[in-house]
């Protein structure tokens, strides 16, 4: 089992998804799909977005503009970002089965970063339901459920216990890959072709620091 | 004519150090090996690097130790980090031909990160000097050299201006690329097979904004 962590609010997840499906047929993977709150894991971590660094913003607009080229994907991205990606989130965690739910996570990826749409509203959430056949309403009323809302706070918080830092993350087996780039490595682990000695990683993690700037403003 | 920014603090400058040879011979590229403050630019950006920030610090030391792995690199990393990479900076810019630069860069990466030297030392460098004949008290001299640490510091400088946020970082005609993990991309650019719409780009950057952090601390 491998757990898929995931925002909607990054490019790199909307990336990742289109390369999921084809090493999921081709490992015969079971792949649970974590929806987490971006945001949340920066809180966390004292960590900064790309999107709240002007240079790094700009640089990963067109980074992934490069990647959808590179896959044949349409970029188009959404009408405002950073946006609030908490309805979207939430309504991953309406479908149950994990096969639905990942239909569902593709449906709402292309709909924000292929098609340009305001996954925010609720106009685009039913309109999505409708192509896919769920009710609505139904969704809706989950998405404003007290459950769901606590599901979602649950996933960032045990992600981030996880030592989760960004999106999208992988974890099998204790072991965290971060970012779209790093799926090569995650088949390549998964086919027992990487040999880390984490007994070194350790010794190195408790080596002392030497330099640290005095002001990280 | 590639321009190729670095600070020997990085991992991924090490991993790009044994991939850029090749890359360099295949496509019969010119690249400039320019080094900078990666401290500075993280100031400049007030951003934050990977040895910030606890779980990312972790993820790091493992994610460069499995892509040595991947390369068939020995691992050995610094006996300290960060550490202060001034002295191992300005040593570079000792080397004035691009080639005879480019081969110290290497030296000095592997020395650092692959055999786990401490290159802060003024008997590290001495050492290195001798494997690479060339006066080492000549070298210490140009360290110590208002003119090389003034050069060090416009490095820093003019890299932030044209965008440059983290190392590795290549620019080539005004395009940025960022990490060891974007070579393939680099490649694909210099041969013409990336096609990205720079005013679509544009477009995007200007865009509102719709949801932003309250607080980054």
């Amino acid at each position: 089992m491998i757990e898929f962590y995931f925002d909607v609010i990054s490019p790199y997840v909307w990336l990742t998804s289109h390369r999921l499906k084809k090493l999921q047929d081709k490992l015969n993977l079971e792949i649970q799909y974590t929806p987490v709150l971006f945001a949340g894991l920066l809180n966390a971590h004292g960590s900064l977005g790309p999107a709240e660094i002007p240079a790094k913003r700009e640089y990963t607009v067109i980074d992934a503009m490069r990647w959808a080229n590179f896959y044949g994907l349409k970029y188009e991205g959404p009408p405002q970002h950073p946006f609030n990606p908490l309805k979207a989130l939430r309504s991953c965690l309406y479908f149950k089965e994990n096969k639905q739910r990942a239909k569902w996570v593709e449906l709402l990826l292309d709909a924000c970063w292929s098609q340009g749409l305001d996954i925010r509203q609720d106009s685009t959430l039913l309109s999505l339901a409708k192509d896919f056949k769920i009710n609505g309403d139904e969704l809706l009323q989950a998405i404003a459920s007290p459950e769901i809302k606590t599901q979602l706070k649950q996933n960032t918080i045990h992600a981030v216990e996880r030592g989760v830092f960004g999106v999208p993350t992988f974890r099998v087996e204790d072991q965290i890959f971060w970012g779209h780039d790093r799926l090569d490595l995650l088949e390549l682990y998964l086919q027992g072709k990487l040999n880390i000695d984490l007994n070194k990683c350790k010794e190195v993690l408790q080596r002392p620091r030497a330099a640290d700037r005095r002001n990280h403003n």
